[in-house]
C-alpha cells in the first residue's frame, strides 16, 4: 500500500463523519445558549469562547471533550475571577448532567453532558498577549490565530495528531514531555502538510527556532529573550507563541519524545504502514522469561500511592528511581534500567538490577597508618593490613538487595520526591516477581519493548 | 616475662657462641689467605676486604654468608675491572669448594666454603664518595663507619634485625621494600639501643630526615638535592647515607613495611614477647572456608614462571595483578585484593572478586540520536531507546570470569609487566580452586592474615 492509500484510509477513521459533526454542532449550540441564559440571569458582563480542537475543528473523530472558556473582563480583579468563574461554571453545570470540581491554576468545574465530558473555566478576555494574567487567558488567543491561520489543512494536523498518539509522543503534560495539539498545528501550518512535517524532522531540529508569528522582526528583544532562555534550558526546540513572544510553544517537548518523532517519522516515510497510526498492542511476553534471558533481576517496590494528581506524583517517581539508581552503584548493584507507574491507588518503582545478592565482606578503607584516626580504625577492625599508606580492613555488609534497599530507605541515603518518601518508607519489596496486574508492564519495561525505537 | 627477661632470652638464640666465632674467624683468615695468595700469583694489584655483617660483627647466630670484596686500583677502567674481577673470583673460588656466576650490575662468583656462601665481588678501592663508580664501592665505606661508630652495641643491632625478620620488614630488595641490615644499623647508632629504636617509630616518621653523617652541615647543595628528591619521591624516612650525601639509606623502605615496624613495635612496647623475634607459624585454614565465610571468589592465574631473578619477576607480576585490579572493575568485576608469588618454577596471580559470573546482557550507550553516528548505531542494534538525547541499547557480554579474562588478554586490556605477558597468555585459569602446594597461600591471602596486622 502506498502513502497516499495509507493516509486515506486513516483519515477514513480519524476524521469525523457528517453525523459526528451535527451532533458537535447541536451540542456546542445547546452548550452556548444554556450559558448565555445563565450569564444573563446572573447579570455577569461574561462572554462564553469554545476553544481547544472542537472549536478549531481539529478533533479526531469520537474524541470529542469540550472546552467551555468563560470570559471575564479584564477590569475585575483575579479574587473576583476566581469566584464568579465558579459560582457561574456551577450554575451552568446545573442544567447539565453532572459535575464536580477540579484544580489547575484556579479552581473550575468539569461537568458532563449528553456522555461529553465538558471543562468550564473561567478566564480574562484578553485582546492582546500583554494583556495575559492567567495561564489559560491565552487559549482564546491560540483558537483565533489557528482558524485565521489553519485554512483548509484541518485533516493534516488530525493526521499529525493520530501519527503522535500512535507512536507514544502526543501530550504535553509533564510526565509525557510531547506534542501538544497546539504545537501539532502550528507545525502543520508551518510546513503545510502532514508529510512535510515528518519530512522536515531532522531540519526543524537543526534549524531549532520556528517563529509563525515574526516575533524576531516585530518584539525582536523579547523574542531574543525567550530563545535566549530556552536555548539554555537545551530545549530540543523553541517555537515562538506566534500570540506570545515570551513563551516557546514546545517548552514542554522533551529530548525522548523528540527522539521517537524523529525516528518514527524517518521509518514512516521510508516504510509507511498503518501501523504509526493504530499500533497493535505491543507483544507481550513473559518477564520472567526476559529475566532468564538477560541475566538480571527486578526489584519492585510497590506501595499505596499517595493522594496526588500525575503531575505531580509521576516525576516524584521518577525522581525516587533515579535516587536508587545513584545510591545502589555505591553498595556494589549496577542499576540497568528503571520504570515507575501507577496502577489504580498502587504506585510502583521497578528497578533493574544485575544481581539479588553481593558478596558479604567488603574491603574498608580506612586512613592513613600514622595519624590518630589511623590508630582508631587499627583499634576497631579486627584484621588490618595496609596499601600504600593506609589502613584497609573487612567489612561485612547486608548481602540481599532487598535488606541493602531497606537500609539505604532507613539511612535516607536515597534522594526522593518529597511526597513519596512516606509512602515509600512503607513499601512491599518484590524480587523477581510482580502481582499478575503487573505482569505486562515488567515485560515491557525488561525488554525495553516500552521504549524500543523499532518497536 | 617482662622486657629484659625476653630480650636476654632472645640473644641466647641470635648472639653467636664462641664456637661459632671461632669458626667464623679461621674462616675469614683462610679465604684472606687464599686470596691474597691468588692475587699475588696473579701478579694484581688488588686488596680483598670483608664488608657485610660478618665483618661488622653484627651477624645473627648461623647466618654466616660472607662478602668477600676484592678492590681494585680506582685508576683501571670498569671493563678491566669487570674482566680481571670475574677472573680473579674465578681463580679463588677454584681453591674453594664449588661456584657459579651471579649477575648484578656487573657478573661477579658466588662460591660455597666449608657448607658457607661466599660471594667473591669486584669494586674500586675508593676512600670517599666522590670517587665511587659502581654501586658496590660504597660498601666497604660503609663497613668502616659503621666500624668506627657502632662501640659495643653489636647486640643491639641483633636484636632489631631478628624483631624486623619476625616481622617481615627485613631486606631492601625491590620485592620486599623493608629495612637492609645497614640501615637497622645506623638507627641502632642514632638511637643508641634497640628498644630506643622501637620507641622511634613514630617521632622518626614525622622528623622524616635523619642525617648521621652530618651532611646538612657539610654538603648543603648536596644534601638538600636529596632531601627534596626523596621527599618528592614520598618516602617514608629520608636516611642521609653517613657515607655519601647523595644517597637515602632508606630509599626502598615501603609504606607497608614501615607500617608493619610502625604497629609492631607498638604492640612489643605495650605486650612484649618472644613471638615478635620468632613468630610460631602463621595459623593456616581452608582456602575453601574463607570464600565461603566472606562470599567471595578466588581466581587463579597459574603459568611456568619466566626465568627471571626474583627482583624483576616479582615487580612484573605485582604489575600484571594491578593490571587485572583496573581492568575487571570496568568489565562488571569487582577485586577485592589481589596476591602474587611463586613456587619452584611455576609463577602465580591470585585475584579474589566479588562473584564468578555477571549479567548477560550489558546496557550499551551510544550517541546523541540526531548524528550520524546515532543513525548508525541505530542501525546496528536490535533494541533501542532514548535517555535524554542519547540512544541506548542492550549489548550482550560473556558472563564467566574465566572467559573474561582471557578476552582481556586477548584483545590486550590488561597492563600487564613485559617479561611475563606472554607466560600469562597460557596461563591456567582456575576459579575457586588451586593446586595443593598454593593452598596455604589461598588462605593466608584471602583470610589477609599474610598481612594482618594484628596477626
Amino acid at each position: 500500500m502506498d502513502t497516499d492509500d495509507i493516509i486515506g484510509e486513516v483519515l477514513t477513521k480519524i476524521r469525523p463523519t457528517e453525523e459526528e459533526r451535527a451532533f458537535v454542532e447541536s451540542l456546542m449550540m445547546e452548550l452556548k445558549a444554556i450559558a448565555e441564559e445563565t450569564i444573563e440571569s446572573l447579570g455577569l458582563d461574561v462572554k462564553p469562547y469554545f476553544v481547544g480542537s472542537l472549536a478549531k475543528d481539529t478533533y479526531l473523530a469520537g474524541d470529542h471533550d469540550v472546552d467551555l472558556f468563560l470570559a471575564f473582563s479584564p477590569d475585575i480583579p483575579l479574587e473576583e475571577l476566581r469566584e464568579k468563574g465558579l459560582e457561574l461554571g456551577k450554575a451552568i453545570s446545573e442544567k447539565l448532567d453532572s459535575y464536580e470540581i477540579a484544580y489547575a491554576e484556579h479552581p473550575y468545574v468539569r461537568a458532563r453532558y449528553r456522555g461529553v465530558k465538558v471543562d468550564l473555566v473561567p478566564c480574562y478576555d484578553v485582546k492582546s498577549w500583554r494583556d495575559v494574567r492567567t495561564a489559560v487567558d491565552r487559549s482564546i488567543l491560540h483558537n483565533r490565530w489557528v482558524l485565521e491561520n489553519l485554512g483548509d489543512r484541518n485533516d493534516e494536523v488530525r493526521l499529525l495528531k493520530r501519527f503522535l498518539k500512535g507512536i507514544n509522543a502526543y501530550g504535553s503534560e509533564i510526565y509525557i514531555r510531547g506534542f501538544s495539539g497546539y504545537l501539532a498545528e502550528i507545525l502543520v501550518i508551518k510546513y503545510g502538510s502532514f508529510l512535510d512535517v515528518l519530512k522536515n524532522a531532522d531540519f526543524m531540529l537543526r534549524q531549532k527556532i520556528i517563529d509563525p508569528g515574526n516575533w524576531l522582526k516585530r518584539e525582536y528583544e523579547l523574542a531574543m529573550k525567550t530563545v535566549r532562555r530556552e536555548a539554555e534550558a537545551d530545549r530540543p526546540l523553541i517555537v515562538i507563541d506566534p500570540v506570545d513572544p515570551r513563551r516557546n510553544v514546545a517548552a514542554n517537548l522533551g529530548w525522548e519524545r523528540y527522539g521517537f518523532f524523529y525516528f518514527k517519522a524517518h521509518q514512516f516515510l521510508e516504510t509507511p504502514s498503518r501501523e504509526f497510526f493504530f499500533p497493535e498492542n505491543r507483544k507481550s511476553g513473559s518477564y520472567l522469561g526476559e529475566l532468564r534471558r538477560k541475566g538480571t533481576h527486578l526489584v519492585t517496590l510497590a506501595f499505596d500511592a499517595p493522594n496526588l494528581v500525575e503531575d505531580v506524583l509521576l516525576p516524584q517517581l521518577e525522581r525516587t528511581a533515579r535516587g536508587f539508581e545513584k545510591a545502589l552503584p555505591r553498595e556494589g548493584f549496577s542499576v540497568l534500567g528503571w520504570n515507575v507507574g501507577h496502577s489504580g491507588n498502587k504506585a510502583f518503582i521497578m528497578l533493574e538490577v544485575d544481581r539479588r545478592e553481593r558478596e558479604r565482606v567488603m574491603i574498608k578503607p580506612g586512613p592513613e597508618f600514622f595519624t590518630e584516626r589511623g590508630w582508631d580504625f587499627y583499634r576497631k577492625n579486627e584484621r588490618v593490613w595496609i596499601r600504600g599508606k593506609r589502613l584497609f580492613a573487612e567489612k561485612r555488609v547486608k548481602e540481599d538487595i532487598a535488606e541493602v534497599i531497606v537500609e539505604l530507605i532507613e539511612k535516607n541515603q536515597v534522594a526522593m520526591g518529597k511526597n513519596v518518601r512516606e509512602a515509600i518508607r512503607s513499601a512491599e519489596i518484590l524480587l523477581d516477581y510482580v502481582p499478575k496486574e503487573l505482569g505486562d508492564e515488567a515485560y515491557l519495561f525488561l525488554s525495553r519493548e516500552k521504549w524500543n525505537l523499532k518497536g
